[in-house]
């Protein structure tokens, strides 16, 4: 027997792992470790077997493994012995890294939460999507969803999307001009990485969405804040960007209800941008992130419906009309180059969307599904705006100044009086309260206003939140 | 009546479109087309009424439309007019992008396809991961997984994954230092981020896997290519590149089975590896894509395993063992300021991953179904391996140099003399027969050998595709 070498090993056997395996590892870390060296000589499986008090075979096996993975060599008729060629490894456990405490920004919990517009989970179409995925389950040829797929998303699914959005919407697309994206945010993702490069310039709604400039930023776009009146953007900002001669490749607008103040873009305005669009070659990104629940006549149709747009950009979301987590959305283009290279950057960003997921939505829109969830989510959601006018009006109408929105799920107050917004916030968590304060819309500090969700909040939540709000303005 | 202005409409009552969105839609387009011009006056609601011979709350609903999205004007007791501060706009269908058909890269058939390695989609777990998903469809406070989550992937689903990663591959991680991903793919796109800027030099395997170059790249990386022998990559080459001086940020490597070679990396070479990242500072990115289909004791231990290692990315993916559709992988690192950045970036692409597949993914390993597949299909590709290894040594054996893997779902074969690739694939190509040839795995033209899928082709394929090849060398 090896001198000096004690073998010592609690042999587990409830373990999952295979006894010789066990063993195997044992001596692998007697090497690491130092207490075998490189060249010594191993106790024959015989003497080892004895030792453990095991059978032989097992000692054999373990040994078998180690010579594989090229720790053991195996001399002929002089037995076993580690590796002589192997470097030594200083451990370097202290020098490290060590994994710390993630922040994980998703586990805060409050008890009321005002987010910006998020859809409420509990009404989210989960029977109807759990049919949908056990039908696309039991389809024929099932497995054939199974492999690879495009990375634009099934061809039948964008078939689709192009057929609502021509039908509902008033556009001309096909789906040769679709992608099927992770939510509107990898539609933006791909949009700056495909359109941007470092040192182009795009203009944005001054307040706005920042995680869609976090994306255009990320590509190594600069920003040009564009503000924002009761009519939506101001023209005239945007005519002194393009007066400055900056390598203006885009807007980000959101027409229908601006991000996040809820305002519509004038229909003067928007004919005025596609003029702008037209003649200084720019392309309009059109976020419409909010079209499905609108409460009035039908939501107005986008800047990307009018043909005589020249370049536009259009990005959608099914994620608030079925679920967050759901994470579908969709851009549509009339530039098929684009179109191309976005498919092109999706490859290597994630190969492809998610088939089966894809599948289970497609047959929701397929069995109107969708279309019916809608209507009731709209209605629902109507409840819940009017009931938070009536809340505002009772509690806050003296001390704020805000405008009814006829969709969505969210709405913009702005404070008459000067407020600390930090105070303010920490005030309210101390009652397990969370707002999302002004800077979250803007880089300036001359916005005033916050966006109130009410679509996630219950009546019980939305009268406590706003009394505790009302409270302290 | 409005002079010169006549009203054609075909209305559609079968249309989903409401009657009254349909005429509103039509006057919009006789706005656009100019028949009707800025301040012209519009017939009464009961003329069109009478003209359209339908009911006048209809014409009043379309008006009222109208005047809400701003193309008419009401003004008191004098009618509705169209609005007279419209600018005008050029039809500019002439200029406009029009879109193209886009080559669908998936949707190429061949008769027999040797992939570079695909799982065999016809015995992907379908039945199971239907009933996971019943299953998780039918929880208690399934409405709470709808909902936004976290950036990184469900904490429990990291936690099983950390213990798979302890217990089953000898690392030392947890779920802090996890990240899940869609597929493989997007582990590479999120870690080339945060790891490299532009002007920083990544070591590859020559030849190599190019979607993980391609992502190198996309991050502004430059690849130094390492030869890869009968024991792995060269470490003398990897040497020779830090010798130079370059910003070498990281080393990717395939160490247990090389792709596309198969050759694992020797003991003394991983060890080797390691003390040079460690002295170097460099990162070793460690894919590990083809850990779970192994025919031998057990797939070698990761270098992520090895305790001396300082600076580990281990990447893994699922996808292979439940489906390729099903885009799962993951990420680990003993990099806690790496993770975090990963996770930030992760919210700018796509905000997170898709919860219910997560969790249902999560409930196949939960209930050892994961486990069951794998050393099932372990077998299923063994047998395949066995199959494809006979035909090569009846077929080929005289005129090609190959090594049968232990392991995987594709081997690699070099043609004893000089072969014109691209000829042979277009002869094969008629036969409607695919190959993927050398020049998919390197940027230079050393490269002789060709990857051979078998996993997802059946006996007869392989002995057809086999002997056609035969035919040709």
């Amino acid at each position: 027997m090896l001198r000096g070498w004690e073998f010592q090993i609690q042999l587990d056997e409830k373990s999952d792992k295979a006894i010789y395996l066990q063993i195997a590892d044992a001596i692998i870390n007697d090497i690491h470790s130092g207490r075998l060296k490189a060249g010594d000589a191993l106790p024959g499986s015989r003497n080892l077997a004895r030792l453990l008090n095991i059978n032989r075979n097992t000692v054999v096996e373990a040994l078998n493994v180690l010579i594989i993975e090229g720790w053991l060599t195996p001399k002929e008729r002089q037995g076993t012995f580690v590796a002589d060629t192997l470097p030594s490894l200083k451990e370097t456990q202290k020098d490290r890294k060590t994994l710390t405490a993630i922040n994980n920004s998703a586990v805060k919990h409050y008890h009321i939460e005002f987010d910006d517009g998020h859809p409420d989970s509990k009404i989210a179409p989960i029977a109807e999507l759990a049919r949908a995925y056990r039908q696309i389950f039991n389809i024929k040829g099932r497995w054939k969803m199974m492999g690879y797929g495009c990375e634009l998303g099934d061809e039948v699914f964008r078939k689709e999307i192009a057929q609502m959005l021509n039908h509902q919407r008033g556009m001309q697309t096909s789906e040769q001009g679709i992608c099927i994206t992770r939510g509107s945010q990898m539609a933006m993702y791909l949009i700056a990485h495909c359109l941007f490069s470092k040192g182009d310039y795009v203009m944005i709604e001054n307040p706005g969405y920042k995680p869609a400039w976090a994306a255009f930023e990320n590509a190594g776009a600069k920003l040009l804040p564009v503000s924002v009146d009761k009519d939506g953007l101001v023209i005239e900002d945007v005519v002194a960007h393009l007066k400055s001669r900056k390598k203006i490749k885009a807007i980000y607008v959101t027409p229908h209800r601006q991000y996040p103040t809820t305002v519509t873009l004038s229909l003067k305005r928007r004919l005025e941008l596609i003029r702008l669009s037209n003649e200084s070659v720019f392309s309009i990104i059109e976020d419409d992130y909010d079209n499905e629940f609108h409460f009035g006549y039908r939501p107005i149709l986008p800047l990307s419906s009018f043909t005589e747009l020249k370049s536009y950009v259009y990005i959608g979301t099914m994620s608030k009309v079925v679920a967050p987590a759901l994470r579908i959305g969709y851009l549509a283009s009339n530039d098929s180059f684009l179109v191309r290279k976005v498919g092109d950057l999706r490859k290597i960003i994630d190969v492809q969307g998610d088939n089966i997921m894809e599948q289970a939505v497609l047959q929701l829109i397929k069995d109107g599904i969708i279309k019916r969830h809608i209507k009731k989510a709209t209605n629902y959601y109507k409840t819940k705006r009017d009931l938070t006018a009536s809340l505002l009006e009772k509690h806050l109408s003296s001390k704020i100044t805000y405008t009814i929105p006829d969709g969505g799920l969210a709405l913009w107050i702005v404070p008459d009086k000067q407020v600390d917004w930090v105070k303010l916030s920490e005030a309210l968590k101390r009652k397990s309260i969370k707002i999302i304060t002004p800077d979250n819309y803007s880089f300036d500090t001359n916005i005033k206003g916050i966006r109130l969700g009410y679509g996630s909040l219950n009546e019980k939540e939305l009268e406590e939140g706003i009394i505790a709000l009302a409270g302290m303005l």
